[in-house]
């Protein structure tokens, strides 16, 4: 049995709370194949070799798939319960024709939780995240009372949001007050160098005054932050499939004269990163994790090297130094300002 | 196994919630006899094939018969539970002598519901009514705790008011605020296009003030508003049976003045029906589907044809005209007005 | 100067307050004409010796002139300000063409009150009532407010409403609950042997809950209740004038075959209050006090007289036994039921 | 003296309250010269001829003169208080060099509303509003306490925002929940039809969840709007003044391909104004006030016959067809989507 080993790792809070989760973690949304839990397992026991103490999954992904590998694995591996932290994510259902199956209705995320936590064989999860707001009506006193309902009942220890306005956050807060229930405490948001708008400038003030937590996922905006991409979507590489609709809109949307000026940006990190002995990838989340209100950002791997790899960009962000992280901003030239904004 | 089909059918919220109902259901009030089961599932059926998802009974409905056959009919239908919504309606107990085997005191809410439930062989109801106000001295906090405590529980997910006043409900809904309980979400009243005062007046402020939610029933007056007693109550007629003093005194009401000039009014309805090309029971359903407040409209049907032919008025409704509408309005003539009222 | 003398009055509280007001009190609504303040004067002080200590205005009588009356009458008599208890009414405005110039805005509260006691020459008045429901829009956190910031700057101790239903006053209390605000006390509404629904069935539930005063007006129906108009509207009474539509109308409501058999109930009360040797009017007022939730009646009078025989209702109310009340309520047969009614 | 003349005006409520303001009113931004009282004067009587009541300043304006004036030319109409609304807004301070002389400190916002209510020769506003958000620290605690005081002191019967994000305007609400303060009822923002993400969709919710009022300034985009400028800023106009380096800068924002794709746009709005028969200014002011979450919109003048014109809007407004809409959108191309700003 692998040996979880924190020595290496940095664990921070999750919003103003105690519970203390690795800065990097491991997302499960990619796609589930043939041997998908044989390479779940693999990437779950490399995490946990270097101090990994957080997974995240959601029903929607693989339409519930990704929670039964998860379960599976987690049963398998036999690790303490206490040792790790699981949060699932409701609010997609997956496929149901029944007006009720999906969204944040009441009924949604109680039968959700119930679903999802009977897939992973767990009792409760460690967070419970409101996937995206609901948009259609449905009150947040409604949601928030159904999210608390979870807590008292010991199916969720925290809830949060994902892709929430601040607005929306706020809102979430300001009906707790008024009811006296649970505020969510942390955002599972979209977060990279090339998107900062939100991250940094609207949520700024949940920091302030929440201390809010955050999961980031595109912390590689999808792999351009990679490099990889940066002299073309060559055939072969993940946005090379020539036949499918939805690549063609995503690569359409880099060819843009604003795509390509952001992937001229990337080819200018990468070459702060070999002069810093590191990928593109690496320097990429070091400069994330430089930002202390990121309390972990969630990175998906298939393969076990790619967990490593990942992993080693704590490295690089304990090198940054602030000459470093000033010529990455000039690069960038995207720091979002509140005032601009708003 | 019937498909669920919801693509002709209209969803609406129920109240101020996240829960979607079709704007017509099914409601099992009719007596139940011999053949119930195999009669119900029919109409279950019927009702689901055409985007039906919402079903409502009571305790006191064939003194818990109807209850016990929607469980077996539930339980051989294999419907998963997310895709429908049920409720029941607590208060009239059924026979016992017991001083406390009816009304809205703690002791026959907690326990009214949990012999429901068994009955029902479900775990939870999506909503619990509160069949009636409780006039005999019971607190609102006691009602308002009890209910508050099975949606904490998990065995409801909302709790509703059948045949309340508008004070009463506000009176819940100012008890809720006080102690910080769960206020009731809707009501199931009495409405049809003979009866609008209390629908559309009393309960004005309720639509204003808290969005509550409605299901309706009686919507075709008892039977009056299909047309078929505008020329009298008939042997073979429901009203036609000359021993039974209940009817006796139902048809003595609708033998007066005010009663008559009410089955006039729908000789005239009937008139419309016939140059629309519908009944004038789908006419009457139509009628009440335009006022945005109805949530649903619960009807009663033993037979499958009966279940397609109301759902129908769903097709009369999306045609009905501003025009159609004004005509009914001046027949009916009794559009109410709260300050007349109050 | 005319001494007050309580030895023959009752006092009761007015609601669930430390007021204490003269059960029959005087109102100040009767058009005022050139002699005004010598009538009202003479009134005044004809109820003061018989110890009624509670008077009624507002801004409306006689557009503001009715208040203007009571101070200087008020400054003449020199009363020492803790022995009297005096109310007025803010809602009408009157005759501006501003659109803040009425109803139950904030900015009507605040400023009508300022004007009012200018008007007065008081600094405060015991009672402000709103003197009507603002059905316009007007939220009921705005009016909750507007009338606790009276009470809390010393320009009112308590505040009342007028014609309010009980659901509006229900939903004051649960405003006054949610932000910790004022409720209000006391309602003033129309009541009298001839109408009794609205206060002895819908108010019901405000007793119980709040003990909820009332200061009763047209506790004679207009005069009905004095017998004088038992053999008709002739020339010289007040429905006489042939020649105004206003009167025209009401004298029209006495005419239809309801207004008639009322009429007859007034006739047969009549013969009770002959054989109690008492006035008609007397007999109605007496039978109005027997009601516990009645605070007080305000009665009106041009005359010094006509406040003497007023009072010496109170004289019938204390003979009045429980077979004479039996026999009034045969006459009357207008009994209200909550259950009926709502 | 001019006589107050609402017949032809619309009022709408400001917010969830009972205030009612004129659609159209006067706002008096514009720098005041020599004549001003007898300009402002002279508009003012213009505007009230026509019903409108709402006249709005800040202490910024021309640093306190434009209070001045108003205060004097009140005061020589002699118009009774409660028959108009008056606003002003403190955050700007004018030149003090002390660190407490602008923001939304208490200190400032209690020393500020003094000296404002000094100048205008008022014992209260109707509405004060902070005519900023203070983001450099304050906290909101500190904010809402100090306009609830105001309005609890009786100098402010009402407070409201002036260009806060929708974050800090709910963030205000929930402070206010909390503490069991007053909340603020209405934004003055900047909306017009070049300028609609902010009003349209960033503030949605306000309006779902508060009813919260608006008092629209620079309807017109600077003068954009009236089309006057489309065919250049050529001298003589307002932005012809080539010395000036602030003139300069609006002139470069406008001269910027997307400057000039919304000039474009006003030239066809022109287009339609013609065929309409109105200028297109009216048309502009008229396509906002078909937003029923437009409470008011503030229109600046410096002479009575551009009073007379702005308010020839309302007729526009009447006659505005769903097909010109229709039509004018096309144009505008611009119409707000919340989900895909936030």
């Amino acid at each position: 049995m692998t040996e979880f080993d924190p020595k290496d790792m940095e664990y921070r809070f999750l919003g103003n709370t105690g519970l203390r989760v690795s800065c990097l973690s491991y997302g499960g949304w990619l796609t589930v194949g043939e041997d998908s839990e044989k390479v779940t397992k693999a990437c779950f026991e490399a995490a946990w070799s270097r101090g990994v103490n957080f997974f995240d999954t959601a029903e929607i992904y693989s339409n519930g798939e990704c929670e039964v590998v998860f379960g599976n694995v987690l049963k398998s591996l036999g690790w303490t319960r206490s040792d790790y932290v699981i949060s699932t994510k409701l609010y997609f259902g997956f496929g149901e024709k029944s007006p009720n199956g999906r969204g944040l209705s009441r009924k949604h995320l109680i039968e959700g939780l119930e679903k999802s936590l009977k897939r992973l064989q767990l009792d409760y999860v460690d967070v419970i995240f409101a996937h995206r707001p609901d948009r259609e009506g449905v009150p947040m006193e409604e949601v928030v009372r159904a999210f608390t309902q979870m807590i008292t009942d010991g199916k969720a220890l925290y809830w949060g949001t994902s892709e929430w306005s601040a607005f929306e956050i706020e809102h979430a807060h300001h009906i707790a007050t008024k009811f006296g229930l649970i505020a969510p405490i942390a955002e599972q948001p979209e977060y990279n160098a090339l998107k900062r708008d939100r991250f940094e400038a609207e949520y700024k003030p949940l920091y302030d005054l929440y201390k809010y937590g955050t999961t980031i996922w595109s912390p590689l905006a999808g792999g351009i932050l990679t490099g990889k991409y940066s002299e073309g979507f060559g055939p072969g590489t993940r946005y090379g499939d020539q036949s499918s609709p939805v690549v063609a809109g995503i690569r359409k949307r880099w060819e843009t004269p604003e795509g390509q000026a952001k992937i001229e940006k990337v080819r200018k990190l990468s070459k702060i990163a070999e002069k810093l002995g590191c990928t593109t990838a690496q320097l990429s989340l070091a400069f994330l994790l430089k930002n202390k209100n990121v309390s972990t950002i969630l990175t998906g791997s298939s393969r076990a090297e790619q967990v490593y790899e990942n992993l080693d960009a704590l490295k690089v962000y304990r090198q940054l130094t602030d000459a470093d992280i000033e010529e990455i901003e000039k690069i960038l030239d995207n720091k979002p300002n509140y005032n601009a904004l708003f």
